[in-house]
């Protein structure tokens, strides 16, 4: 190569570079400006005045307008379309880094999904799901399914709609279902799920009729629980100079930026758990959050990498951690000193069998980690045979409960505690009830890899030491940020494909080799 | 006038009806993008991790951005000019109501403060003072007025620069007098504000130096002065639904909208009283907010009148309410009861004389309300001077040593505790100072028409009712938004042109003979 030839590759990858530093502070606006609107519905479920809903409506609405017209502004677009061909996706200076690569392969998905959609459906989409979480809360309170059936074909309808827009190669549920977990279909799911619904139908049968242990009662204080959730924050790698701790009615976490992350919690006297295994759900959000790299802020590799990634980081903490003995090891003490009336007398093996208890039970919520993917499975079941077409809204009370009978042996009295319970549906979030199970497929498969990679992992743990854990998952799946897509980046972390069967023997060992014994 | 005519007429109304409304829409949208940079300020001095301050100014800055740009948006300005010159003033259908050419009057006014700084000058003001406050903080801290200097010159340079923009008839200083205070001119605050330092300058030497009561001490518990707090602002008007109380270092009002008025106070141990008088001036604040007439939300009649009108809102409540004894005939039993230990063997009246006693001091935020004036009077001289050119920013410290020891016999022993010690001139706000005093002298002249339009005030008051308050200072100030501007507004209230006598008055009613008694 001459000299000169070398100099102009040299500069046009230099050309390159800059382009793409342009389109990420252009795209580091529109998450600027996001993270007001997360702000916005942090503020809404902890400190805004009840009167004031209207007007933040108005207000998230303004921002959540600002932020689409952002994401598909002229100049982003034109900045994007100078790096990457949005029709076909080729990459036109395949010199730059792989990250960057990703990136763009990551930004222009972003933009296809966010143009594909004309702006009078989403506003009708919008107005449509208003209407039907109106409706479903009166129909939930009120158990009627009739008067929120007309709503949900309405959106059953629209939804279906909306995957023609966003178009498929095989089910138009695939289009709902990458909304969420890019990369996953029917057809990926649909294996993995049947074989976890065999597994645990057997292993509910199995369990689930064993004498319980006597629950655990007394007055729980609120202000130490609150003292109990700071201290686990903090053994978890929280710091107060970026992070918070609240009270909301349903639990969850919010990311602002890596200097802002907000978790909450909710306190009840009766009993001490929710809080906790809320602190340690929503803390393991905000680790993964937080462990994004900050540097890349407003680009995809700074974003959660899915849904379902994210849940495996929430799920990894409260369940595969926080429902293991050696943390109590460490923590029960804690917990003894903290409520004497209620712990002192009751030993370390015991608490930990009352913990782990396995019930049959309607609400997908209040499930424990082995029944918990069945109440998912059958959603999955439902939502795929509704957009397809294959089931009827008047059914779906019917096929609800049929479903509930066949795998967990129970059918709900009413539908408010059947097909009623969640909002999703209401709100039009067909597709995302998956995650919440790939979630845990995920988390079980990368903590067989922990375990390996971590042999001394209990006596750690038992010592009240839980950084290792926190640097671990930053290692494997915080600092990737959207690099890969989510079955890549669990593949990468663990050295195999995804797979359901990690989860079928954690489960399998623990509840019928573990906690058998001496039962 | 023929039926035709009269029609043409008629519908011609009609539309110039529906322009103005289309104006308000477009405005309103424009307020609640204001009403984010609120929420966006409120939880930066409450809640935000510390860390997260880079990030929060950029947020502000985002939305502030925003906020201006729809302020001079096309459509906006299309609307306008639809309705009013903006070259002259003059309305093109005066036919509208009152009311609505009272909005036009200020939208015009706002549109063009808005358009008249170019965005490059702007920017530059805004850095200047980002960098003139970050030196004004180190200056304070060690105490060296050198490290501030060159700054606080260039921030003169250009607040100068400022009023050159905007445009003024006699004085530079008019034009940054009239951001905060429609109508008001060194030509007309002169004379006003000479006449309050002479009585001032006497009083203090009069009242001073008089014995003074013992200090309360004790300790006094954070839940119950916030129990106390919550206690009075329900007795003032507020309701849970609609408004909170949160702490923060310097307490101050946020209003987003009518449904969501956000207070904040501060709490020290070793006394109440800095948490009762901010909650009462607070709340002050907070009640003129949510007497603003809410379906004008998003237009001029829906905004304060004015710094100083808010100001004198707030210290009618904190000073002539709060510090008068009938309002503690009805309070002092309810903190007595909170701390007995402190208040138990105190009479009322010695009580009353402890919480008006007159200090000569340093510092403006801790001044009683007879000193309090001449602080403020002094910055006024001084900053007037400055942006004129007759005072060097070098020769400042000296100038304002002077000062202290003409009207307050007193001189700062450092400059920290001297001219340094606000943060307005690094932070750009000239012509912000003689709100504070244009308040008291408002709050003093609505005190004197309340006493003559309630003769039984003080009975009422003592009983614990302060309804009656909140419905007066509605009914005259609250309700009437921007429709006139802040002088006319007093006078319209009161039946008397502005004047600083009734302050005068009451303050020497108050030193000079009640508080005299049996001294």
């Amino acid at each position: 190569m001459e000299f000169c030839d070398f100099l102009i590759i040299k500069s046009l990858v230099l050309f390159a570079k800059m382009s793409y530093q342009k389109l990420h502070e252009t795209s580091k606006a529109t998450s600027i400006l996001a993270s007001v609107q997360s702000l916005l519905e942090w503020d809404q479920e902890t400190y805004m005045p009840n009167d004031a809903a209207d007007y933040r409506g108005q207000q998230v609405s303004a921002i959540a307008n600002l932020v689409h017209k952002q994401k598909t502004s002229p100049k982003f677009v034109k900045q994007l379309k100078s790096l990457i061909n949005l029709e076909t996706g080729a990459v036109l200076d395949t010199s730059l880094s792989l990250q960057i690569l990703a990136s763009l392969r990551e930004f222009r998905r972003d933009y296809l999904q966010a143009s594909k959609l004309p702006a009078s459906f989403v506003k009708l989409f919008s107005k449509t799901t208003s209407q039907g979480l109106h409706a479903w809360s009166y129909a939930k309170k009120n158990d009627r399914f009739s008067h929120f059936a007309p709503h949900l074909e309405k959106i059953v309808k629209l939804s279906r709609k909306k995957a023609e827009y966003l178009g498929y190669k095989e089910h138009p549920y695939d289009a709902l279902l990458d909304l969420h977990e890019p990369g996953v279909t029917v057809a990926t799911l649909t294996p993995l799920f049947s074989k976890l619904k065999t597994a645990l139908t057997a292993l509910v049968k199995e369990v689930a009729d064993r004498p319980r242990p006597a629950p655990i009662t007394g007055h729980f204080v609120e202000s130490k629980q609150l003292e109990l959730s700071a201290h686990l924050l903090k053994i978890m790698g929280f710091d107060k100079a970026s992070s918070r701790l609240d009270l909301s009615m349903h639990p969850f976490c919010v990311f602002l930026h890596s200097k802002d992350v907000r978790m909450t919690t909710h306190l009840h006297t009766h009993t001490p758990f929710p809080c906790i295994f809320s602190v340690l759900h929503e803390g393991g959000h905000g680790l993964y959050d937080q462990g994004l790299p900050e540097e890349q802020f407003g680009s995809p590799l700074g974003e959660a990498a899915s849904v379902a990634v994210h849940e495996s980081q929430s799920r990894f903490w409260e369940t595969f951690i926080g429902h293991a003995l050696p943390f109590w090891k460490h923590f029960y003490p804690v917990l003894q000193k903290a409520y004497p009336e209620s712990f002192a007398a009751l030993s370390l093996e015991d608490f930990y069998r009352t913990i782990n208890t396995v019930k049959r039970s309607f609400i997908r919520i209040d499930a424990d980690e082995v029944t918990y993917s069945l109440h998912v499975i059958i959603r999955f079941e439902i939502e795929k045979a509704l957009i397809e077409g294959s089931l009827k809204v008047k059914d779906l009370p019917k096929v609800w409960n049929q479903k509930m009978e066949e795998y967990l042996g129970i059918t709900p009295k009413t539908d408010a505690e059947g097909c009623l319970q969640d909002t999703h549906w209401a709100g039009g979030y067909f597709g995302y009830f998956p995650s919440y199970t790939l979630g845990n497929i995920y988390a079980a498969q990368l903590f067989d890899t922990f375990q390996k990679e971590h042999p001394q992992w209990e006596a750690q743990l038992a010592l009240g030491d839980l950084s290792f854990i926190r640097l671990w998952l930053k290692e494997k799946i915080h600092k990737w940020g959207r690099e890969y897509i989510p079955t890549q980046l669990i593949e990468r972390a663990t050295g195999s494909p995804v797979s359901e069967s990690h989860y079928i023997h954690y489960l399998e060992k623990k509840y019928l080799v573990v906690l058998n014994k001496n039962s």
